[in-house]
């Protein structure tokens, strides 16, 4: 994920302090928000400031690296539920890899989201979260696994009915409970329906 | 609901400015947060700043006062549900009553968790809108309606997954489309159960 066109690959020792730092300011992020300082950063890797300064001139590159480190994490997961065999299980496995990543970086995520969290990576994120996640909606339902009466844009409310389930009142983390509500969501996905959904709500869903 | 034991009801007009104030305090804490001065709440309200301060002589009372006009507005939906033909059908009115009072005042239950919500106003709510739920929640499964793999307590967890379909990224309203995400667990809830839940996890749920 280092390597970006037209540059090398980092040496080896780079690699380590790049990841160092990269996983010292999510943690710092995570627990006092995006006004760390950068000493503060380098500190918690065990690297000079200079050395944060060097290879991330900004926070929101910073920021940029780490939400990649988190997506280079998911991407074998969401590879390996497209090649599923059952198109319902490649859907529920990417739910899964999905859930999992973003319930284990919920304070992060929390950090992200009140600073406004960046617009132009929706795009990268679309492409590289949903694009497959959408795919493998249309696969469950072409399998007519999938209920037909949901589209696959309200993926995203279905990930945040369970993603809820794994914090307490105050967004605090809560474990692994949202494993059991992701299995009883699955139920009301899975063919057949039992019943016919309302209709979307014009501005809701 | 304005009269406690040992006070009188309140003349018509005395009445009428109490609901104004009460009405004018739900709407300043919502968008202002709970620091916001009396006398924007007695302006807003179309009153004196001293008679809010002689009816509520602490925000505290001023805010019990809101969440009493609230659970005045869900008792006799609760009261209806208790008395359905149905027991799953009651259930389901009761989860819909409630979770339409809570999205209507999303902005004001945000700032009460913001504040760290007084506790002591938990073992109320507890008594007037979990008692009859959890009701509700028993005599749907002991009819065989409701799954038999759920926990009443883990109805708090089920509001909360419909709840969270009512709101944008940051807790904004999104709309009426909770209503189609309720109707989508609900088939969840439903005997026959398609699968068996896993269990809770420790410190889960």
């Amino acid at each position: 994920m280092v390597t970006e066109p037209g540059t090398r690959p980092l040496r080896a020792d780079a690699q380590r302090n790049h990841d160092r730092i990269i996983a010292a300011a999510h943690d710092a992020f995570a627990e006092s928000g995006l006004e760390t300082p950068v000493e503060e950063i380098a500190r918690r890797a065990g690297v000079g400031a200079a050395t944060v300064y060097r290879r991330f001139p900004n926070k929101e590159l910073l920021m940029r690296a780490i939400i990649d480190a988190r997506l280079a994490e998911l991407e074998p997961a969401l590879a390996a539920a497209l090649s599923a065999q059952d198109p319902w299980e490649g859907l529920l496995a990417a739910l899964r890899a999905i859930l999992d990543i973003q319930v284990r970086n919920l304070a992060f995520l929390q950090v992200l989201a009140q600073a406004g969290a960046m617009p132009h990576l929706k795009s990268e994120l679309a492409e590289r979260v949903m694009a497959p996640l959408y795919e493998l909606f249309a696969r469950a339902q072409a399998a007519g696994e999938l209920r037909a009466d949901l589209e696959p844009a309200e993926v995203h409310q279905l990930i945040r009915m369970v993603a809820v389930t794994a914090t307490e009142g105050h967004g605090c983390a809560a474990g692994p409970g949202w494993r059991r509500y992701l299995a009883l969501l699955a139920d009301a996905l899975r063919t057949p329906a039992p019943s016919r959904l309302p209709p979307r709500a014009s501005g809701g869903a």
